[in-house]
């Protein structure tokens, strides 16, 4: 047993670096391709999606219906499950990323030296980049489109409970690739059926120039521990809204009802808002009666709770928890130094906001909360590669190394210096 | 004896994780610090340490002793050892980085969204950064002032053998700063007594916001594997010369035996040669004597040793060998891609040269050869944040993630966004 075990340990292993060093020939190929090959490629992987709907979507029905035997809860199973307006939306989504420009080629900054050497710092590809998810099948269709467009090569680790239909799609977009002359190794799948395809590509340093995680928390914890490879971390948002004690209380109270109630189970949704002891009396009962009326309950300290009786006892844990639910923290602090503590402590530095009419209790809270996007006067739901304008989004990184915030296409290239002389040598 | 240990282990843990908890409260009140206040705090540390150099050299001269009772050979005693010049040395560089501009707050892009909500992405210093380095005790100094320039709290771990240097220069630089209203926690030396120190710092997650080890590559690999705090990898350097059949010949000696000699022991000297067979027979006699006349030893592949008995037969870890020294590998190849693939073979993509006179030859090898800098008809030893007009380095990156080849002030910083609106909600 122990022997087979480890055979198949072995073989997993094996079949990963295979992977990784067929992409890495790939992404060399890749590298050297114009923006109009990338995009002709993308236009044929949209095609190809849509051509072959039904083969992709039967793979699906065996995907969702192990799901349902396995008694997977019904709001998993709706998340795994396609359909052609899903699969036209990925299409879809491949050919607007084929309308964004090219990072790759983009002078970043660029001088001449005083001994004359021409000095430029120009955008190119990582490489081979690995991207680890969970259940949706479009987010395969997704990174593959972002990663081929930014001239970089894609690991693909999808969740097993999603396996036939990832093996369906990327199928569908290897062929494309082939048929525009294209490696098919730029797009490909790594094996799902155990945990382990994911150590091996965490260790595949040298190989995988860059990992990127997304998904729970549990996952992105193990994958920043163990990787040897670079990895951007993504997505974890204790998000929190702080009622200062200048804020337009109509303001306040719309920013944290949408920040709350307009989608909970995502990462730029609040978690947790503070109010200023100042404005408390006049704040809380209508932000309590707002939220009650939203389905959301309350976990306060002592001095929400003393507002109303529906109101839970806010523990310790309840400052750190991400609830992704009709859920959330409250706490009234004594001044805005108070409330950028209190977000420095338990906060995720993902996205933080301010509701304020001070001109400097805005300037103070932007400069004393390090967060991925530090927002005065708005929702917290805005931060998101799409609504920040940049038309796509590989994720949200909530580390300070590389890309911080929504990642676009620029996010997933390096730099690397172009140095043109007509012979200087060092002296 | 082992609980003996253990209760060491632990103290030395306990110490690390002080020292960074420290650093982290600094850098909360330096990250809100003008400029004015950093330049300030940087002329005192420049001016306290030329008032402490009596002090400073008497514990150099400690640290001198030791290695020389060691047995350290000479040439690293005389980096070790410190002297007036070497101190003033040091001063002057942190006055050069108070002329620098401060990279904090530089507003990367930004625009307004046609929701009205004004998006700015705003440098803004990492928070506690991390430096592991080797003998030379004037890193102590360089890397202190580059962090506070930066906005960024430093936790440096010098060498063990510099120790008493390192600690009355330090001792030095945090009373400047306290004289001038800043934290002394700002500058902070990281115990240097055992190797375990640096494994807490590795270890620092969440409290030290990235890590760089400058030194030997045994040193970054274990960083690199080890470390659960963020990496910026520096350093190591194979660096290729390929001299195209197209080149100009005098143009290519003198680059090739400047790249070689000029300093040997750095990480952008040259370490292999690769000459197309095209112009192998014109131009490797002239190169061969040149470089034995400059003392180099060559190590070649049969068609260079052909040329010349003193050439050392090349085996295949001389491709790989990061010489440091007066050696050289050489090859001959039959076309420019083969000297593309044998650099992306071997090389550590740090800086890689071509001599030629044709334009699709150069542009070829600069969309080919992915590292850090590619240079075109120019020594390899440019690649320096000196030469580049940085005006400061902290190392050299050899990683893709973040930032590539030197980094100067703008390297130890990341980005947030700041978002300002109106009372702009998600719908």
């Amino acid at each position: 047993m122990t022997d087979r075990v480890n055979d198949d340990s072995a073989a997993q292993r094996e079949a990963v670096l295979d992977a990784a060093s067929r992409a890495r020939e790939a992404a060399v190929d890749l590298a050297a391709r114009s923006r109009a090959d990338k995009d002709a490629a993308l236009q044929a992987m949209a095609g190809a999606l849509e051509a072959q709907s039904a083969g992709i979507l039967a793979a699906n029905a065996i995907d969702v219906e192990r799901a349902r035997a396995a008694g997977t809860p019904e709001a998993i199973i709706d998340r795994l499950r396609l359909d052609d307006g899903r699969i036209r939306g990925m299409a879809d989504g491949l050919r607007d990323v084929a309308q964004l420009t090219d990072p790759v080629g983009e002078v970043v900054r660029g001088y001449t030296l005083p001994n004359g050497l021409e000095l430029r710092q120009v955008r190119v590809p990582f490489g081979v980049v690995g991207i680890i998810y969970e259940a949706r099948p479009n987010v395969t269709a997704d990174a593959a489109g972002l990663c081929l467009k930014s001239g970089n090569a894609a690991l693909l680790r999808g969740s097993s409970s999603a396996r036939e239909s990832n093996a369906a799609i990327v199928d569908a977009l290897r062929k494309a690739l082939v048929d525009v002359g294209l490696p098919a190794d730029t797009v490909q799948l790594v094996p799902a059926e155990s945990r382990e395809s994911v150590t091996h590509l965490m260790r595949a340093r040298g190989l995988v120039d860059v990992l990127i995680p997304r998904g729970g928390a549990d996952l992105i914890r193990s994958v920043v521990e163990q990787s040897t490879v670079p990895v951007i971390e993504t997505g974890v948002g204790n998000c929190h809204v702080y009622v200062d004690e200048d804020a337009d209380i109509d303001m306040a109270l719309s920013i944290l009802v949408n920040a709350k109630t307009h989608r909970p189970s995502v990462c730029n949704a609040a978690e947790t808002f503070l109010v200023h002891a100042g404005i408390a009396e006049a704040f809380l009962p209508r932000a309590l009666a707002a939220l009650r009326d939203a389905g959301v309950t309350v976990h306060g300290d002592a001095r929400v709770a003393a507002h109303d009786d529906a109101v839970v006892p806010a523990t310790e844990e309840d400052w750190g928890t991400e609830y992704l639910s009709l859920d959330i923290a409250a706490a009234v602090v004594d001044s805005l130094e108070d409330a950028c503590r209190h977000i420095r402590r338990y906060g995720s530095a993902h996205t933080d906001a301010i509701i304020t009419r001070s001109q400097p209790a805005a300037r103070r809270f932007v400069q004393a909360v390090d967060s991925a996007a530090v927002v005065v006067n708005a929702s917290t739901r805005f931060t998101d590669g799409g609504e920040f304008g940049f038309g796509a989004e590989i994720g949200i990184s909530t580390q300070k190394l590389h890309a911080r915030g929504p990642m676009g296409l620029p996010e997933l290239t390096s730099t690397k210096y172009v140095v043109v002389g007509e012979g200087q040598i060092r002296g």
